[in-house]
């Protein structure tokens, strides 16, 4: 078995990216594939694989971004993979930047999320609007925090702390309520660097501590807005406590409160892999921008 | 920067091959590219390097095997990696296997080793003798075993143990006298399984645990045959205890007794990575044999 692959990362999320425009080379894409592709020591290594296809043009996407998990599953969206997604496109000569007149149409298991190649090399992502829920308990290391749930398409929890070294736990699985998440949550760590600025560390589901989470660098951005983290001296405590306490975290996109409440319309989120920013306009849409990098390109001959 | 690579691994432990006949396309490998190279998310990701030179035809060696570890410091041999290296050079048309009279002589800054294309498909490295020394006390997870000391041009410390859960706490750093091990010790934590065979886990030191280490697998070997570990019955405390308790683990080429005392003349070892075998020819030099495989090719373009 042989076949092309391009390796990338976005702040250090990584990927096996596979050219399939006509799905003729992975017409049986199956779980063994991808887990051995992924495997960091038996095979290339990746967070994740990127199937690049040709899209159904009539919901005007040219390109569908078939994103599995490092275990195989299927997923819907991976905000730092449609960057990659989007760098390979180019660096391949599929898409000529220049002529774009806005944002390329990517689509998704998660819906179509359009992507603007930025003049800094970067590219920022519409990833939609977010739901607000309520406040719900989340443990890691021995200690207890408040979070406030987001829906971003996956589930989050984001706890503002004081700082990130109390989030060391990060290596055993945090505990949380399994009623009010019954598919698992993304837990972030979050500590305000002033106005604008957050840093972050994520525990993403079934993986572990991750360099990097996109929909939860918006997820934090959206809490921060939302609860007034880190605006004039707003106290992470007294937002919380607003909040009336333990609530459930139960939301959907329409019975979320949209997060585009208050506090900077754009954030600099430093996570472990890198520097992402997250934007809110004045729709509610939430715009993750960030790098994205190719630095292999080969042929599977495994 | 752009230049062609292949991955590998034997028994999971896994390389990056770089190509350079002539050492004219990474002449001044520096450190920052190895550690670029082997991040296994902002690069391709690997344990090492194994760079691939023509050797100096002079000593009887047609190639060098030039292996740099992930973190860019030069080292000097590698018992999976060596396996790695001939593999690349059969696929790559480099050495004619069916013309080969002998084993192929591969140099190393450990010294020439002649490396045998076995029939299964599988490698055999001639590792040379190995130096036994005295009894050392190592600790891990909150227990302290006995553990003979064993170089193979590195240093090891073999340690038998009931069950391998023992060494649950090899993610962390097990303790061992520094006056002993000024440069560190790879710890093997062994159990027998029956007359010829062993299973074993391997804190490598700089590293932590790792899937398989070439030379920890032959070190357990050699420790096994020289206490009668595992030989109709003799306990490994007995052994242990008669070797007269902790001694100075110092040993050198020289110094050291030889490790071909008795006990079987072949073994074989599972490591969390795979099988390897490991044999004692009647010099005393210990032979490890063990797949190798080649799952990619491709270039560079980070």
């Amino acid at each position: 078995m042989s076949f092309p692959f391009v390796k990338g990362h976005g702040t250090h999320n990584d990927f096996v990216v596979l050219p399939d425009l006509d799905g003729r080379i992975h017409d049986d894409l199956g779980p063994e594939l991808v887990r051995a592709l992924c495997d960091r020591r038996g095979g290339i290594g990746g967070d994740g694989v990127l199937r690049v296809l040709r899209g159904d043009f009539a919901d005007g996407a040219g390109w569908f971004m078939d994103y599995r998990n490092a275990d195989g599953s299927a997923a819907q969206m991976c905000g730092n993979g449609v960057r990659v997604f989007a760098r390979y496109l180019a660096a391949a000569g599929l898409v000529d930047v220049a002529a774009l007149a806005g944002p390329l149409p990517i689509d998704t298991r998660g819906g179509v999320k359009p992507v603007t190649f930025c003049d800094d090399g970067e590219f920022s992502v519409d990833m939609g609007v977010a739901a607000v829920g309520g406040l719900v308990d989340v443990s890691v290391g021995g200690r207890w925090h408040a979070a406030r749930s987001v829906g971003l398409g996956n589930p989050h929890a984001v706890a503002f702390v004081d700082s990130l070294d109390e989030a060391g736990g990060l290596a055993t699985s945090p505990f949380y309520c399994a009623e009010e998440f019954p598919d698992g949550v993304n837990i972030e760590f979050v500590v305000p660097q002033g106005e604008a600025a957050l840093a972050m560390r994520v525990f993403e589901r079934g993986v572990g501590e991750t360099m990097s989470c996109g929909t939860g660098a918006c997820a934090a951005v959206v809490a921060a807005r939302y609860d007034g983290v880190g605006q004039g001296g707003a106290a992470v405590g007294a937002a919380m406590a607003e909040g009336g306490g333990h609530m459930s975290g139960v939301f959907s996109a329409t019975s979320g409160r949209p997060g585009c409440e208050g506090g900077p319309a754009t954030y600099r989120v430093q996570v472990p892999g890198g520097v992402l920013t997250a934007s809110v306009d004045e729709r509610g849409h939430i715009h993750l921008k960030g790098p994205a990098v190719l630095v292999a390109e080969g042929t599977w001959t495994g």
